[in-house]
């Protein structure tokens, strides 16, 4: 995946959910419980950054936590909750109660196979709510559908953009120009996953400042090329490199501790 | 309400919606648009605390916003998203499924009367996530629905118990004693507010640390007496008189920026 | 609560689940599994009455009754299934579907830990239909759920304005001028139990007559202020008082019999 | 369909809408906005009722007021909410939440060609609570998907068996033997519809008297043979003839008002 | 039902659910674990087609199958999923979502009782990918509600018009004129059963031609008249007797199948 | 993506909506109103085919059909509707209901922006029913939204495995040793996309025959190791080249047509 991960062909092979076929999934289930799976958002991300930055992220450090843990990493899901950038072509949004349902079924059906702990690594802010509302809704259904892991199942979201580590990074490098949406450091992170960004980058002018979110057509008016206090031309790949190191570190422990937790 | 707000009888009713005639609402919508609905939840509070404790203090502190600002305080909402304490009897959950349903119902009934700016307080810490997913889901409706306010409707959710201020002085009363659940910073605004659920209070066992929270069952094998980590006897009236009007006054700061923001 | 009910300010909190905590509920769950859930509204009632007016009925009769029986009362669900005053500002309504879900969620809750008969003490005839409903899905609920007071489990409706001796009560008062929304005996009960609305009482005008129930669009243009065949003129306090009482024996026989048939 | 009906064939065919092609049904828009929707239930009725006891008697009366009347008459939807019934095999039940989206659904169709007036006619005390509330829900999305009849929509539900003509006729026919399901006057219209269900009647032992309806394991244990007080064995063809008669005036009467009521 | 069925009258009757007591079909079950389930649609069938004709052709055949097999028939569910008709007056149609949780609730229905083949005879394409998406969320309920035939539940979609012979005679009869809306077949089944549709019959001008069905606005822009590509005026009343009995023999034997199968 | 097709990295990555730009999508649709929406699944593909088999497939012919025509292809949802393949570890379903919401509102925030030909690419049978229903209750929703296309928006189905040409190789390739899951051919294209998948292959026993699909339970008592009829250990990596090539050839000519029909 990255010059940084020199062992990571077979090994993120390894921990892909999709390479795996089910006797092996049986087998993982006997000395592991647990599980990542990555949440993205396919929105824009101003006028230079990719529409796919929330789910090429999450996906990267999903692969990454993945190959360091050896926990399985189940396929991204790319499409989360994005209702507010639907003023700008190319978003793709799922309704909050639809991606409240997606994310149950989807715990449930882990949660069916005797998957214990479900870590998802978010790439999106707007997820947030609704994934944390799904993990209500997902536990209640365990015990109403009398699941034999429903006293056990433990969700937990890991936004990787709000770690600690990272969010100290990501000021270093950018101080002010960070912003909220469309950040250098999330755009830092895609030039480095898929170089061929690189060719977007360009200076901006000053962003429209962050703010509250309401809906689509607010957001248009207040955010008129879809940035938030952002200069995301401040990114550069190297960055990216760095981030990902620094972020995957802060959610390996992260994710780690999940699994041990009593 | 209380002495600490000698001239609440007249002033509070006035700022009732509930005490309003249609008429009353029309007139006011004329030189207002915004409005308060304090949310809260029924549920379990430790093994001294009120059942109805979130809801309780939602609504004082709504109304004393209210009173304070001229801005119009809806009925309160007392039922929200509790699932995690159905283990303790007396608790009552609405579905994150519902609780987002009905809280879009209410903003988009607000919004077809021409309310802009909805601002939730909210007294319990589960029904966040549910919430902001539902002013996502609202903002969408407004828009489909074709509401002339659709491009001006904002929601803002406001956690009486995370202001700042009110942090802090929780943090100075009871230090690490403050806990996440069961606190002796929202207890003791129940006993400023209902002065016979003093007769509750009485020396507790240490608690159960806080941390993370799960379904139901998992929660009550963490937390069997209910409280996440709080001291609830550390509580008295005159701290629960102080505690609301420390909120109230960072509530109605924020309230008149949320009102006069462009 | 009021100069009528003496005992009430002890005896009224003693029955509040709101101020209960969940130990209590526990030991209430020994000897009695019924409980009442008060259900209102928040509508426009005439040009002179209060928008909760519901909401505000509802409860004080809960209370009222609960007191007199000894069974916990639940908090008030103040919004209810008003989509036909939404021509109206200030009505905030649940689509019966949200409203549905709303009750079903509470009535699972409370089966949850055991309770056995719920009783709803309604104040709005627009919630009965969709409350039926909502306690048929509960049954197959608690059924599916597997629930261990599935087959023990009985909801039932008590709308106050529509016992028997409440409504003879009503026509004696004010004969045809009761009509059939904004009606002088719901008037008169919230004058009982909110002095303040007194200051809005007025002479009207020949109010349009009743007439069957529609969309909101519908409903304005036949009933242009809202009444339908009332005249809330008429109310007084005191016939609040009497009709409180009324209804409160009513009721209170009522659920006497639910709790204790076989 | 009867022998009391001689010119039924031709023009009991002539109303209903199955047998129009859409452009009959273009041209009786231009004169008539009004439409009959029959809706039954698929569910026991006693030992020796037909479990399509209430979608054949809403049929029957549907078709009979349609050809006095000359208003269209839709198919009949046959499923209707018998949760309660389910306990005894071969009832057939929508869940709540489904027939109030199912009612939702057709009541949108109609009013998108530009029907205006839909009157059910139902067979089944079970449906009534969720028809109606199917009607509020209707009315709000004919507004939101801003229909153009959306301010002139009205649907009414008809119960033929709570008509004031039927209810005396079937006291006066079998008094306190009519019950309350299964009842000597539905069973006895079904006899008359379909003579070959006299075969079926037999004398039955004393019923359990009516009550509440709870749930459906509670609804079995109270009415083991699924009987509420009622003694079908009093059924005679005749009197169904003679009840259908008494019904169709009722009806027909209701919907001439209901039609061409301002 | 029709002259080509001599003995039909008391035989069909014998296997309508809707003419059975409850006891009746305890006893059906200790034999007979199958189930027949008519679904048609009301919606738009040509200029001279009748709107009914998916409704009373499912009907037929399955009255007929039942007939042969001795298999118990329910009531025909005369509404589908007809969205794309919606733009010619007197189509009814449910949303897929409706129809989706109908079709759900019916088989889970007949799932309680202990019915394990749920044999669906379709009369309408439009019905055929919810009816299927229905099927798989049933059994999915089945499992979670814990029902004693979840492991052996089994549902299958039988469209007569798609059997194998039933297309051959149709493309005997018809040739390319057959079409894929209003077909000559379908017609022909409604002249036989329905005699009295005969007098729509008349010649038609070159149809539309037949192509992907996408929205209601689109289909009668490419379809003005509402054919695809077909003839109807080909249609005869002995067609619709002949294809009613190869449609018969076809279902019989797959029913057969479908019950016999381990 | 594969030695056969040399110029890809970059053209791939021109399709790619993840990789565009809001403004870039803007600029897409001056000139072009389609696009690509790969759906896979996550399931068992038997004992030694890959989870991810649907999605992987799915999506490179969805960038290779994007490459080929220049269309944008959005990115992959890769979780499908799979309830008959819970019984196997790893695999995760989405309801139909759910499924239904997701294709649903993927294809409206699509259609916002001003697309009007929405092309699904699928790689799973189990996915087709319900992605149809979805298409019905997108186009009805784009109306009562009031969307400017409306009118114009059309979604098409395309699966690649039962393309004419495909089948056909597929049959040539294996004969009946293709079967009906965990096919050869799906599996030879993953070891063409995803060369390390190679160590999994190994002779397999006898598969269990295809058959019908019904429940979890069922599924796999039927098929204990999870393939229908099939011997995927004949699939060879360069059968996947060629299969892509063909399915690829396929789908590109049927989505020119269908962009360009009118």
């Amino acid at each position: 995946m990255s010059s940084t991960l020199p062992s990571a062909v077979s090994s993120v092979n390894a921990i892909r959910l999709a390479l795996r076929s089910w006797p092996e999934v049986d087998d993982y289930l006997n000395h592991c419980k647990g599980v990542i799976l990555p949440l993205g958002s396919t929105e824009q991300h101003g006028p230079t950054g990719a529409i796919g930055t929330d789910a090429l992220t999450a996906e990267a450090l999903a692969l990454e936590v993945g190959r360091r843990t050896g926990v399985l990493v189940t396929p991204t899901q790319a499409f989360g909750m994005a209702e507010h950038h639907l003023g700008f072509a190319g978003t793709m949004s799922l309704k909050p109660a639809t991606l409240l349902a997606l994310i149950h079924d989807l715990v449930i059906s882990l949660a069916n196979h005797g998957f214990e702990r479900i870590f998802v690594i978010n790439g999106h802010g707007g997820n947030v709510a609704t994934t944390k509302a799904a993990f209500a809704q997902a536990y209640s259904s365990a015990i109403s559908n009398d699941l034999p892991v429903a006293s056990k199942l433990r969700c937990k979201l890991a936004n990787w953009f709000m770690a600690g580590s990272v969010f100290h990074a990501a000021r270093e490098l950018y101080g002010d120009q960070e912003g909220q949406h469309a950040t250098p450091s999330e755009i830092a992170l895609t030039l480095h996953i898929e170089p061929s960004l690189l060719s977007k980058q360009r200076p901006l002018p000053e962003p429209a400042p962050a703010g509250p979110i309401h809906g689509p057509e607010d957001f248009r008016r207040r955010h008129p090329d879809g940035r938030m206090g952002s200069n995301p031309y401040l990114a550069k790949p190297e960055h990216g490199a760095s981030l990902l190191e620094t972020a995957a570190t802060a959610l390996s422990e992260d994710l780690t501790s999940f699994l041990t937790a009593a």
